[in-house]
């Protein structure tokens, strides 16, 4: 079975605002070296397959089709097997 | 400068809604291969510091105080100089 860890971000050019909520928070609490905050999703997904190949493609699917928002958001993974 | 990318999932022992929820999605697209997954929250913060050991400090701080609820979630989190 492998085990994908995927890490979503928004793209870099779109704007975070949860992110700029966190920052001004943390401010707002004295912590006035934080200069940005993004916020993202982070997935745990467990593939029962034996083959990596096989896990790559799914995972990469599932993140195009369901996970995330390819339009806005960026995501990388990283499989191992458990 | 030191960026510190935090890792917070809901604790093992702690249901998670939203993870049944994607894993349901998943079964209905056909990805029956897939047992589990949990959703969890990804945090790219900058902090502007050169100390490593100050800024490891403050963001174990800010996890605590603010960005995770300690009750129900674990996190981990990575620093990289940049």
């Amino acid at each position: 079975m492998y085990q994908a860890k995927i890490y979503i971000t928004l793209r870099k050019s779109v704007l975070d605002p949860q992110g700029s909520a966190v920052t001004k928070s943390l401010h707002a609490m004295g912590y006035d070296n934080v200069n940005d905050v993004r916020v993202g999703r982070y997935l745990v997904v467990d593939v029962d397959t034996t083959d990596k190949e096989a896990a790559e493609k799914q995972v990469q699917d599932m993140c195009n089709k369901l996970l995330a928002n390819p339009v806005i958001e960026d995501y990388t993974f990283e499989l191992a097997e458990v």
